[in-house]
């Protein structure tokens, strides 16, 4: 499968991917989809009446500041326009290959537009699924000889995070004060964290809910996911440790949480399956499936500080190695007939792998601090500086091509002065 | 100060109240306020131009399916409307009192009507903020002698809930199954809680919030603050009880939060502030107040089982016992910068008193189940039956009036038998 619109290899966004974003440039917000280094504008596309003959041709979804309004319509709609796109797209459709006054107005140069959050989020749900991460933070901060509570082998541990903090890639985040105590300090104090920190997940958006007391079985939870992003997950170390006790965390994390603006839809990431981890004990039946649903997607985290030119990437690691997937984390959620909404959104928890260099945050890369990060110019981290910018990056090489996700980015802003 | 309209001086909806509730009956949803037995339909009223002289005159933001757009007008905007409110319906103003025609157009008997949601929520953080409430959980699961976790006298401990499972009464909210594992059992099993518990609290929306990264000081969080409901935190103890370890309360907490339709103003209950009680620690400077911002609202649980014919009593608090004030939780929230906006619901926490029958929760008032509590006509209740309704009623005794919020009343349905 190529397309009439050049994409190198190892590009993002080939024809296999068309992932949906919301952009605007001098229009108001619309929904579009990358194709190499273009948005092509469905907005737009919808008005010049090339989705006539589909499931969406009511009612222009795509005229919208966000993707709630398509995502609503359920699996059969997302399937039947990301067919309709690929045709459109494929060398041998003449209708807008051919056509260079539609091209130029339906597709606009990437760097031409500014991206939008791209879904209107309801809940933001939060798991921990990644056995090496929980172990790593338990052998920290709770028993090296017994680092996960009794019941992370027998559940996808989540909780509820913030949505009204969650910002599009691009955004920069204000180091946050909160209150602190010193293990041998008499009383906490207030003031900027010393403790901030990234951690790199990824995020997969509800398509469509459930409704009140009625638990999706793990068997149709892959219908009821829209889409996958990049997410980063601010952590204030010392604000989060001080806090978490006995109701989780709370200001540690709710002051910022970043995704990247291209939602990577599912079916483009079905060719990626893969088992997954050997689940011992077995899984109560509600959270056991037979499909393959680990994802072979390689992620990787680069850490710019203020003096360097270039990021450097200072870990790396292989989504599949994660112990819950995520139908069992959507399986899990609704188990108890909580009502998931369209545009919900749960990230995965951070994912580290084995290896020491596979670690998704800086608490465990640094091990508490113990063991600073060395960074290319000399200057070492044990968490994060002002200035310094995070980008997380990550994709699928399938034969010939790549499905990427693009990236999620943002800086360290100094704390409030006053 | 008296209205036209008949109110008996025990009614929680005099004229010194005038909640905002969302109701529909023939006609779409749109805003109303409770006025004795009557709701006053603002959208009814605007359009007949009642309210051309005022701040909202330009846009009928009453008009719509919730609050959130009258709330996002700011306290100007409430002052304003509830002086214009107060005049129309005093004794001594003709406009209404004198136009029989008009009066039935705006006057519609509660009875006739169907109350909805009142706020699109954004975030529901639920506090934790009675002493006694933490200090009873805490002797039951951590250590009699050492109740409080230390974070605890520093601020009000808080966490996020789940936005999309808040519900207004009347909603009937089914048992929810899960995971639990009984301590000498050696894996858990999935069903119906055996644990389902109310939770009696208050909750406050946000009106307006406050940028990403600003948070708002303690001396104006109660211009953020719009109104207070009854909210009842349903809770599966045994389900909460094996998951909350270490990141807090999520499925024992998320299939269903309940509130009252009509949202008391912040400035109805503005002459029932009291002090609290003497806090030490003294508190860090960000959460310290020179105003008295605990509340004189006087709270009671009833249960009704499907034998009994009438609701009886379980427990009655007042509010003022509470350790951390509304303006001490909403200062905390923000003081990472974590922004707020419109629509925010934010829980109190379980609120329990001193005495044993004032005691907010079943898992308090049955110490754990080993106390069960007698129910006239010989039942006993650990923890809640199917069948069982939760009635949660409110209010502040004025000067011959009272300020009542109204109640929070839903019934427990069996669990899904599949």
């Amino acid at each position: 499968m190529r397309s009439w619109i050049d994409v190198p290899p190892d590009h993002d966004f080939p024809i296999q991917n068309l992932p949906y974003g919301v952009f605007e440039n001098d229009c108001p917000a619309r929904v579009g989809v990358a194709i190499g280094e273009f948005v092509f504008d469905l907005k737009a596309a919808h008005d010049a009446g090339l989705f006539d003959a589909t499931v969406v041709a009511r009612d222009n979804v795509f005229d919208r500041g966000s993707l709630n309004a398509f995502m609503a319509l359920g699996r059969h709609a997302w399937s039947g326009v990301r067919h309709w796109l690929t045709s459109l797209l494929s060398t041998d459709n003449p209708t807008l290959r051919d056509d260079a006054a539609l091209r130029k107005r339906l597709l606009i140069p990437q760097a031409q537009v500014r991206m939008k959050l791209p879904v209107e989020i309801g809940d933001f749900t939060d798991f921990y699924a990644s056995k090496h991460h929980a172990s790593n933070v338990g052998s920290m901060f709770r028993d090296p000889a017994n680092p996960l509570t009794p019941n992370w082998v027998h559940m996808p541990i989540g909780y509820h995070g913030r949505a009204g903090s969650v910002f599009v890639s691009g955004v920069d985040v204000r180091r946050p004060c909160g209150q602190t105590k010193a293990d041998d300090a008499p009383a906490p104090t207030f003031g900027p964290t010393r403790g901030l920190d990234y951690e790199l997940e990824l995020g997969f958006f509800v398509g469509t809910g459930n409704e009140p007391g009625q638990p999706i079985p793990i068997d149709r939870a892959a219908d009821h996911i829209f889409g996958m992003v990049l997410l980063n997950d601010w952590s204030a170390r010392d604000i989060q440790r001080w806090e978490y006790v006995p109701l989780g965390p709370f200001l540690g994390k709710s002051f910022a949480t970043s995704i990247s603006p291209w939602v990577v839809p599912l079916d483009a990431l079905a060719p990626f399956r893969v088992e997954g981890p050997a689940q011992s004990p077995t899984p109560l039946p509600h959270l056991r499936s037979d499909a393959p649903w680990a994802m072979d997607i390689e992620l990787e985290v680069l850490l710019k500080s203020a003096a360097m030119r270039e990021p450097a990437r200072v870990s790396r690691v292989n989504f599949r190695t994660m112990y819950w997937s995520i139908v069992q984390m959507l399986a899990h959620h609704t188990s108890n007939g909580t009502p998931l909404r369209t545009g919900d959104l749960c990230g995965t928890g951070t994912i580290s792998g084995e290896a020491e260099d596979s670690r998704g945050c800086l608490l465990e890369l640094s091990w508490k601090g113990t063991k600073p990060v060395h960074l290319p110019g000399g200057e070492m981290r044990s968490f994060l500086q002002d200035g310094d910018a995070v980008v997380m990056r990550g994709g699928c090489q399938g034969d010939g091509y790549r499905v990427g996700f693009g990236e999620v980015s943002a800086k360290v802003l100094p704390a409030r002065s006053d």
